[in-house]
């Protein structure tokens, strides 16, 4: 087992990475406060993984929560059912909630902790490697509205996370390459010996190799806890380099329909729109893009936006993009390879050429 | 104009107090960040006041949103419409929400401005006594969910508060007395010198005697600034005094239907109980409880609960309040006039003869 810690100023919490480690209950009991404890989970992991939890928070008064399975479910008539469930009890203040599952349902768990009773502690149990190297880890939570991803949410550390490798054996494929999205992702915003690691053992973590991939893990934690220590309310710009790729891939997820496309499948597509920008800008070399895009497409991924979404689409999702300082889009590009920066200095002209080189087929 | 500190860790604002400081637009612009400010309001205080607001603040794009009217508003689809308000435009993250309007356009936008965007800057502009001393300051801020009020929300504090004593002359007899209630709290709970003064000087609050009124709302925000700087997330409980004839009161409102009784009337006719209760533990000498009922009647309030609420009724009503810990129903109760303690250590047979005598006809 790895644990890495996120250091804040008022709050700090591990992350334990390893095999098993949804049966260890010395990582949980420590961080319990309260009798109650909501597990929320979905109708896809709840057969697989949820009474193992259960079992493992033997002792405590255990209610449970089962959402449907998919993106679409982020949203405030689904979080007030969460609401529902927790006042029912009634769970009081010292009630934790455990998030188990992907991002959905861990952005959905959080902001339900950070708004119940003006808010409550609340776990995070990753079981997507999206989630477990992204989205579980430095307290970003959210639902969506129907005009945008996340854009409805609080900041709101969870107490502890526990990424368990062995639940990463019963993704599909599709879904494993969506997690390996945001893994690529920390070496070309600032871990370049990361990414040459990845060049180096992409083959190994599509195996599902369990060494490589806990430290795959571990890495993308330890990147992303310190960009969060730095900038844990995206205040000063740095945390916004975390979103590098993101800006266009939820223009993708919004104009596609939620589901349609994986969340990491639309950042790889997003991540190559920004590398393709930011060559353009001559910020990124020729043989950088190419290197960026081999490593996406071993991966399985996609590193095309889908055809059908013009210019127009993009320009407007992209509008209500949470970035946006009095109407200039800021962007996540990269200044070389491993070095990600947040400008609005980028000639427009540039963008839409990039956007349109992309939304034509070839 | 007096103004009050709230000197908080992380974050200290003002409270401007006295009449025509809704139109010193020397008092807002330090505070406003972007070009972007969302107003809202209801349908009762628009036609009263928005036009002065909004020309107040002109150099800015100023968006409106007008609430209807009432407690039944504070819900999460209300919340979402002002969500559809903010994208539409679209807002960005420097935008500030205005909160021109009583508690219940200061709970939600507060709120509003707690998650859109995991957080932008909101102002209070109270336009009722109650919000003006009691609502508006101390960062609580709330949605209701049907099994109770305010368990859905955020502490977020605004970035400035502008309590206009003017507008108070517009409020109703019976709207004005509601907010004494909040008032005579102050008194009541840590302030017995304060007391002393309103038992002189409540005609005078009554005839909305502008320099008493001032006097009056700045000894109350001083008072609720220091318990919030205390304690600004009800971690150690000291805050929770605040919430002094609240839990009788929320169970009143919540059983009744919201709108039927205004908050400040459920409010005192619950101090009342907690006062009651206070005596039968022999806390409270019975010469205090009548001086009690006294300028709470005086100042119109009710000084008991409705006949028609049974004792089943508070119980199931109180037992959602945020104070409970392990299932123990903590309450703020009076140790002598003027100093208010939270406490679980009272016996049960004592709450419960506090319920049945005055949920019975008399």
């Amino acid at each position: 087992m790895k644990t890495v810690n996120v250091n804040l100023a008022l709050h700090s919490y591990p992350i334990h990475i390893g095999p098993g480690v949804l049966g260890r209950a010395d990582l949980m009991r420590p961080h319990l406060r309260g009798q109650h404890i909501m597990v929320v989970t979905n109708e896809i992991v709840a057969p697989l993984y949820l009474e193992r939890v259960v079992s493992t928070l033997s002792g405590f008064d255990v209610h449970t929560k089962i959402l449907a399975d998919g993106e679409s479910q982020k949203n405030l008539d689904v979080l007030n059912s969460i609401f529902d469930g927790l006042l029912a009890v009634p769970c009081d203040r010292q009630t934790t909630l455990m998030a188990l599952g992907g991002g959905v349902v861990g952005d959905i768990t959080g902001f339900a902790a950070a708004c119940y009773l003006r808010g409550v502690s609340y776990a995070q149990l990753p079981t997507t490697l999206l989630a477990q190297v992204d989205s579980s880890v430095g307290g970003k939570t959210a639902v969506n509205h129907r005009l945008g991803k996340n854009l409805i949410g609080a900041f709101h550390q969870p107490s502890f996370v526990i990424a368990d490798t062995d639940v990463l054996n019963t993704l599909s494929e599709r879904e494993f390459a969506a997690g390996l999205a945001e893994v690529i992702k920390y070496g070309l915003i600032q871990d370049r010996d990361f990414f040459q690691w990845l060049q180096c053992n992409i083959d190994r973590l599509l195996h599902r190799d369990e060494p490589t991939l806990v430290h795959a893990i571990e890495r993308c934690c330890i990147n992303k806890a310190s960009v969060v220590a730095q900038d844990e309310r995206e205040v000063t710009g740095t945390r916004a380099v975390l979103n590098f790729g993101h800006t266009f891939g939820h223009a993708i997820e919004t104009r596609l329909g939620y589901g349609k496309w994986l969340h990491g499948e639309a950042v790889s597509a997003g991540m190559m729109m920004a590398a393709h920008l930011s060559n353009r800008l001559q910020w990124l070399e020729q043989e950088e893009l190419r290197a960026i895009e081999d490593l996406l497409s071993r991966a399985g991924l996609p590193t095309k936006p889908p055809s059908e979404i013009s210019v127009q689409d993009f320009l407007q999702f992209m509008s209500v993009d949470k970035k946006i300082q009095s109407g200039k889009l800021r962007l996540v590009l990269l200044r070389g390879l491993g070095n990600a920066v947040v400008t609005e200095d980028y000639p427009p002209a540039l963008l839409h050429a990039t956007l349109a080189a992309d939304s034509r087929p070839k």
